[in-house]
């Protein structure tokens, strides 16, 4: 079902109140975005790692240096119209939550205080089947599928009506769900309707949150590897509602390293043998991961970057072989500060080796912040242009960028920031960027 | 001067021997691409690292997988037309040399031995004051400039003639000269002829090779930081004789690594406190580095780099402040494997800072022996369709690409990247390549 | 049973050929260490890492500079006096399974190529149940543990009269067998001879080629983390015998890297809070010890080793809290050559934190081939000086040394080596080395 | 001149309180100290890394578990007895300086603000000859060498009159001097007085410290590589005046891996090609060292460790030949975080090599403060027993260990923790521990 997106001077202004609903909210994530987004707001901090509140974009030819400011080229929400609710299935306050997580400094936390501890999550819809390591009392009482929709969407509109809101962006900041394989559940939207009505246990929490959010004409961001949207059915449901979609997992740390680096070796035609990459961890997310279902679907969604930069169909000689590892370990003493080590075995001129270490000592949430920051932005954009559907264009900000069926993902980080700001480009009538620039030389 | 290049029917076709003519011939660069291209021909080892032989290049769609080998998709000289000379300043022939440098085992070298043996080196132009840490008897005996660039040509004109050579390439592969500053001399064509008279000491080795291969209608390329080419008197004879230079100062190791890795830090906003790069080498190279003059030339070749992609004057609050340093020290026990170390400090989200290691166990003349293949093959590509000065499109495979005047040079490997591929595509008739797809998507 | 050991002039002179008996002679660090051996009979190599050819030991006073190597105080076995013989599960010579290792390079195995194609195994004792991973066609027919013995000693017998042996030690060089609790057959020697009859379960292949040996007289040494004479029933047999064991697992890599950093963190002071140590290795080491069961028996020999330097419950505020991770992977790429990552969280004064991180590019079979020799020759010195039973002065050499009951393990790398050196000079009557020196600058 | 130094019931009891003199003390190592005792004292915080707080020793033999702190054995002055003054160029309290010299946070600067408030350091001794890329405003007015001796001395009597303090210890917390060779003025006492008179300007500032020290009957400890105490003149003087000596430069950081390292190659026989070790730095001390004079005091104390420890002259084959590069490159964004990386190429078995990467990421004033504690307590306990001269059973602190003439200095931390432990047995009349334990096993 393709539509007309809309130009320029056709998409709408961004008017009103951007409601951000997030499920997951007392999460280390979902707290340093929040606390982030407030201290900002205050004049207190920089919003580094956000492309919509500090990237620039280059405009025509390269000896004319015009480089606005994204956000002065595409009409985005304002930081000031930002209102935020969330579901968590611990029942403290943002201000408690963010304390708790220890990835900001307690000064930041309390400087913007009283507006976290305004924050307080909702019950979330919860079931441990999907989250083994993982508990918490705030959850909601239904037990059907159908009622816990019922009582998203019942949340979602008494927030709306009490805070005057004109569009939402739902994004999904919670826990990586047990692994679930595609199954006819899923490859339907009348299945997957069916499925709902009977309970189907193949429907996880996060897919009660997305159907509530697409049914009510919000879209939906995961940043989860979860399966959530990433199913037939989903799409089906996205494209009929109009609402756009985007996922899956956020790309943060070894994940970004990698899609940085692979693109580099691959332009250099620099061969593989292997790739070893150790992660360790300490917070939430290392505990909900020390479980082993949870850690496939995170596992799924780290090696299938390598295959997909490297083609080894297309350079099988450089490519086919490489042994890929990933490795998580739980880590108490790190806390929220991911320490990712990888060890890169690659061959050169007449298959000569050499090897390349990376020591990353990251910071989880604070790579994962604006990314959640520049997705609601974008995605509140792609409706009000009414690009609806799949995201594509979004896939710099994921582990497993979606895409139609008959494309495959990219995950070359630099093929994604081409691909998002020539969309960008695109969308307010400037020209496409070539780098050709040969014009500079000769008479073509 | 811009003249009209060729395109796709119009461009020479690759017909008879390409001689490529080596300065610094002996060196383990040098002899490293020779022992390569010997055993490649003998299909004993594969050209990994070389786009020209292994590289592909999509064109169309996404969906149409069409993804011909870029040696399939322009005209480029066979390997097996390729015949080779250079000059040195020791005598040794190529198999003594290259068993020397210790970069290739003594089995691989062995297996072309006959062919190397064949390699001798005609005596090099030298000035001890371009080069503190370094001496050697093969010299030419002439005092003047101007002798010594007739000796340079006429050893041109016999190897052209005994080898009936239909077209030839110059590439520098010697080591890196003392700094110099671009003075009165350089500034134009007039001023540099006069200066080859009065035998000006403004006037290295490196520039006396290239006046002979440009006055001779030969492209030259520069692999190492020295200025030669890369002076208005330099870029007005090319134009003049309509010849293809390219420069400067292949890039390997670290410096690869660096344009790596700094476009993925830019393309996430984030921001960068400081970048501390040291490197261990062992070879002839770093013993001439060991020397502070020649250092100086190396260092502003690799400083400049990360100020070029980075932007500070776009980026002041993320770029502005960064510290940079860069170590060589000289290691004997590494030999010609190059190790590099880079600390880098970045920062996020409300200014959190974060670090990243690399440790890079790398080979020098591993990495560089694929680009003086790619250099040469292209250069004559160049030549054969008209295009003639500054070849920007190759970009991609120096620490300081040249540029015209009132441009700025990419050092961003991936824009490198896609501007080559996408003047091949210009070349060859074939659609651009903007990533954008969103017709994937919408009826735009 | 405690007996009276012998002293300098009363301890046996080392006359006649000595026999190494090796499980395992087909592996890797047999075949280095067999290789190495001939390679240095043959004056082509040094015998680096071993204290028995290369160690010196000061005696007297530190102004005397009275430095003799150990080899020239203490009567060892000459390398020309050995004679090699082993078993293992598959049936190639010594030198192609040593080709097949790749630890070597060719040109050093070939060197000693007729010597290693001399060494072919016996059928071996095997067990899959033991050793999940492995499976080879040469093991021995006989199923009863008895007959099993038999056959060892048999072996044996045939080994001593062909050559003319005078004396023999065996190690074994086998891989990690499966991990086995301490149960009541191994509790008494009755018990275990019991055990022998009803063949019993739980005693492994190892066990019944350490019973052949000491049953023969012949010292045995344990280079894996196999339980074998680490047990209560051959702690008696080998007194009863008269024999000297020695064990458990060779002290390399990794492990080796901890009793060096450990002591050195404590003689400061310096408190620890984490220390995550990962290795890779692709050898069939890596392959075995993908195996669950394995992978336990090694853990628990690897984790001991931190408990027991710092010993938290002398230094509970410093050592009691710290968390303590060990992961083996299997990664191909890296062959025989095992890589360790250590990331070390350590706190200084007031509590404050800083990290240590180690990358150690080691070759496991290089380490371990020296040790080998020091044990035989070490252990053989034992038995001449009629040290019976266990050696703990030998615990420099191992990741869980064993001692006696009501002791404790020495695992620190420096009070190892004090011990050995001091045993050898209280051997040879020298007086014992304190470091006090005071006197050199008092009157005491 | 040697005396008789007293034991056990004859040491002097630390009754009254001592006094602590500081030249340096508004520097970081010094502050950090200060800061330290005061938080310790108030038991806010733990004396990590301190041996005379935390440290145990073990008595007798291994099963009596007999292991008493330390300060239990030997009589310490108690942390409450300690007085504190000293000496800076900037006249900043102490509070000021720790707040700007950022090692402790500032909420555990506050916590003890008070008490470093009242902590301001008298105008020092400076002289920007010995110390370029320093400057600063409280300097004494003096500009003759024995006037300055005086001027120190009247601060020092006035100290001791106004606090009833009973003993005294002078520790060096200041910067690096430039490099000096020992010359006659340094040969002996009577050259020394002339050059005091003549205002010789081979006499630094930190010589006319420790001269106002010893004669005070104060002992004197050398934090710095300066040369100060580590000349015969000093030595005699210190004979002279029945005072002890102790040097220099506190072993922190880097070195203290070395020779941790060091000798746990060195135990295994393993060889040494290379070492290289660079290290980045951002406080005074990396502003200081970036002078070159400066740094060659810092260079010739960090080389020497390797050679004395790895004693080339006695494994010619292992350690003769290895490469030793030390780089201490400026970088402020590392702040007083000093960092180190070392690269080890080693040999084995064979000459195998193998590499050994340590990335240590530590903090030089918190590694600094404890030894600083210790040393002011041991040289007070030193001399309360009557030892005067060099201590060199305190080599354990430092990473250039002054010892007699007929001897070599001792780098080995494990041999220098035996030595300093058997020396307080020694003191204490308790059983010097050797570890031979053949007693647990043998009829001796």
């Amino acid at each position: 079902m393709r539509g007309a997106m809309r130009r320029k001077e056709e998409i709408k202004r961004p008017e009103g109140k951007l409601g951000i609903l997030i499920p997951g909210m007392g999460g280390a994530v979902s707290t340093t975005f929040l606390a982030g987004v407030q201290t900002i707001r205050q004049s207190l901090a920089l919003p580094v790692g956000s492309l919509t509140q500090m990237g620039t974009i280059r405009l025509g030819k390269r000896f004319e240096y015009r480089i606005p400011l994204i956000k002065e080229l595409v009409p985005l929400a304002d930081l000031d119209d930002l209102i935020f609710a969330g579901w968590d299935v611990f029942p403290d306050n943002c201000r408690q939550a963010a304390l708790q997580c220890k990835v900001l400094n307690q000064d930041h936390v309390e400087a913007v205080g009283s507006f976290l501890e305004g924050l307080v999550p909702w019950p979330a819809v919860f079931n441990q089947t999907f989250v083994k390591n993982l508990d918490g009392p705030n959850v909601k009482p239904q037990a059907s599928h159908l009622e816990l929709v019922d009582a998203i969407k019942a949340d979602i509109e008494a927030f709306r009506r009490e805070n005057a809101i004109s569009r939402c962006v739902m994004i999904w900041c919670g826990s990586t769900e047990a692994y679930l394989k595609p199954s006819a559940v899923h490859a339907t939207l009348s299945n997957f309707e069916a499925g709902l009505k009977d309970n189907d246990p193949n429907i996880s929490p996060s897919m009660l949150y997305a159907y509530a959010a697409l049914t009510s004409g919000i879209p939906y961001i995961n940043g989860a590897p979860n399966l959530t949207v990433d199913i037939a059915a989903m799409e089906e449901l996205a494209d009929d509602c109009q609402v756009a979609i985007a996922g899956k997992d956020f790309k943060t740390g070894q994940t970004l390293m990698k899609t940085i680096l692979a693109p580099g070796l691959k332009a250099r035609m620099l061969g593989l043998s292997g790739w070893y990459s150790t992660n360790i961890l300490g917070n939430r997310d290392g505990m909900v991961l020390d479980d082993k279902d949870s850690f496939k679907t995170k596992e799924e969604s780290k090696l299938s970057v390598l295959d997909t930069i490297l083609q080894p169909q297309v350079y099988p000689e450089l490519y086919r072989e490489f042994f890929h590892k990933v490795v998580i370990n739980y880590y108490p003493p790190r806390g929220d500060n991911k320490e990712g080590w990888d060890c890169i075995d690659i061959f050169g001129w007449l298959g000569y080796p050499m090897q390349i270490k990376v020591n990353f000592l990251c910071r989880d949430s604070i790579l994962a912040a604006p990314l959640v920051l520049d997705l609601v932005l974008f995605a509140d954009l792609a409706q009000r242009a009414a690009m609806s559907g799949i995201q594509e264009w979004l896939s710099f900000y994921f582990k497993s960028p979606q895409c139609a069926a008959n494309l495959y993902p990219e995950h070359d980080l630099f093929i994604q920031s081409i691909k998002l700001k020539n969309t960008l480009r695109y969308l307010m009538g400037e020209e496409q960027i070539t780098h050709l620039g040969l014009d500079y030389y000769y008479d073509l």
